[in-house]
């Protein structure tokens, strides 16, 4: 496709948060990215405009049938002051396996991050300084043909949105403690789950809910078949390391492939750590744990990058990992993953994308 | 609640659509009711206004993670002039009973039901007069908050909207053709698949779509643990009548319990006919066909009221029912019902609900 893209600058730019306040999701840049579908014009009119409401009929699809998908991905300020995006292509790539499974038309994964640098430019001053923090990338598209019959949507907008977040370990890298979910079921093989589509999160908060009133902080959930193999966390993919050998659940169509989990295999396997993608249950980790051979256990994606496990309650048992403690494995991974992330130290080729920066006048 | 609802009357009325043109789902009314949800104030501002585009900030939770939940029901107008609506207020409770299960503040289904009547009064010109045709009404509810973060919104808006429909069977009853998916699953024990929410129909549509193009004009839904067991047709629950019994899948958390469905339980009862609700594979269903015991099969919804099933693909073998044509309890049953929805014989108590009319100037 050869589109060019008008960029409409606001008029008044807004004040910008404080770094310590920043949160995750709050705070929204000065501009937004858009494109539209129609069935008889593709996608077209790409725009960069001033961050602003849309406006949608009451009728539009994505309020009755959720005809949705989406991304999360970040830029980071180096220390040098480059500009950095960590894999992007792959979050666009993963976006149209999403689309495909949604029966949304696929976007053109080049000219989607050609249009999110572009934006990045635009918006380049809300990139936050202090350590840790980021700006959270949210490309989405939702149906937005008025009809009420439940079929493909005839139109859809494609939008990214662009929010500073705060460092997610404010107080230094801290395990969480995770409920492993018996009863509600996230997806099943066959279902939505290896897509990443707003149903799949309204499905979750009933169980978050209830798992945060009896303090843990998120939901480890288990296959919809035998409520017994090991699936994914909220919006993490898990790893455990028993007796030496890292193990995370195989992509079975009812998870994520988190680019994280692509990327922390690709360490594993640079370290020489044995690594395993296949089948876990929560008796087997239950077993190494009771054997001692239970070593650690982590979550990955792109809010945490890793995120150890301190705690799991499996049908009221307290399994307990590294004493509580964030394990040696997981320090290292962090500390590697994000100094790539960063620009600290040189990942594999095509991991960091520079994002070009205006000259300051 | 006390709650008065304000009225803002439209200035402008629509043309209204020749009845022939209306379909589904395409033309919407004159006017529409919103109530506001914040978690100071709790449900609040019921107002009726001009139909009209609703303005979202791009962030605004129902694009992002498809918190949000829906009803359908209609409005008949009667011979004699009375205008109808069938069973309003197991469609407010099943409403609760959707946002319970989506972490969604519940609604005075008392308020709901006496907000949509005044609705109804305001745009009762809207309820078509050609046989066969309604006023598809839509409430919904969806999550308005602008935030990233996946947790429960602290903002919705409750809406109702309105919409003509043409007749189902504007060429007589007639018999469809049903796809017994084989791959793709809508929902397993666990997940949402009993409320009525976005991410289901989202995540029946791929399958739909493959189901059209091999010429069958709906999917019939397996089980997701066994892929065995009969669940519901896309928007129809589904009977089978076997050597004189009627059979219907079970309330088992996966399926939605439809009014018609309740409705029809009810009716068979009161015919004398043996019903079961109980698990039904596809195995005994074929068996039944094998043995010439298969004697009809049918769908039931709000939209075709009945729909008489006359051939279901399953494993590539064709089970034709009835040799494609409609039976007789499907026709007793479609008749019966839409007789009382209409207002032409009597139904059971409650069962319908007059709107009151306007005096005309
Ligand atoms: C359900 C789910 N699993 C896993 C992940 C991790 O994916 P990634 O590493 O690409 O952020 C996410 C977050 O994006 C997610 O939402
Ligand atoms: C998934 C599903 N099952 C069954 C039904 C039938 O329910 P009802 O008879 O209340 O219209 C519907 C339609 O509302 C539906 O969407």
């Amino acid at each position: 496709m050869t589109y060019s893209i008008s960029i409409e600058q606001s008029k008044q730019l807004k004040t910008k948060p404080a770094d310590e306040t920043l949160g995750f999701g709050k705070y929204y840049t000065d501009h937004m990215f858009i494109l539209d579908y129609t069935a008889e014009q593709g996608w077209h009119s790409p725009r960069i405009i001033p961050y602003q409401p849309i406006s949608l009929d009451p009728a539009a699809k994505i309020f009755h049938y959720g005809q949705s998908v989406f991304e999360g991905l970040k830029a980071y300020r180096a220390e040098d002051g480059r500009l950095l995006l960590f894999r992007p292509d792959r979050n666009f790539k993963r976006l149209n396996i999403s689309n495909a499974r949604l029966s949304i038309p696929a976007l053109d994964e080049q000219f989607a991050l050609e249009a999110l640098i572009k934006l990045l430019e635009v918006d380049q001053d809300w990139i936050p300084h202090s350590e840790g923090t980021s700006l959270y990338i949210r490309p989405f598209v939702i149906a937005t043909e008025s009809a009420l019959g439940v079929a493909p949507s005839l139109e859809y907008k494609f939008m990214i949105i662009l929010s500073p977040v705060g460092s997610y370990y404010a107080e230094g890298i801290h395990p969480v403690k995770i409920y492993v979910e018996p009863g509600y079921v996230r997806a099943v093989t066959g279902g939505v789950g290896n897509a990443k589509t707003a149903g799949n999160y309204a499905a979750g908060l009933k169980a978050q809910e209830e798992a945060t009133e009896k303090g843990y902080s998120q939901v480890l959930w288990l296959d919809g078949v035998h409520k017994k193999f090991i699936e994914e966390v909220g919006s993490m993919n898990v790893f455990f390391k028993i007796n030496g050998t890292v193990i995370t659940p195989v992509l079975n169509g009812s998870i994520l492939e988190g680019i994280t989990r692509s990327s922390i295999l690709e360490l594993l396997e640079h370290m020489n750590i044995p690594v395993e993608q296949r089948q876990l249950s929560m008796e087997e980790v239950y077993q190494a744990y009771q054997d001692g051979t239970l070593e650690e256990a982590f979550g990955t994606g792109t809010a945490a990058v890793i995120s150890p496990i301190g705690e799991l309650n499996w049908r009221d048992e307290k399994i307990i990992i590294q004493e509580g403690r964030t394990g040696e494995l997981a320090a290292t991974l962090y500390h590697t993953l994000t100094s790539i992330q960063h620009g600290r130290i040189e990942g594999p080729a095509g991991w960091v994308v520079e994002i070009p920066q205006l000259k300051k006048a």
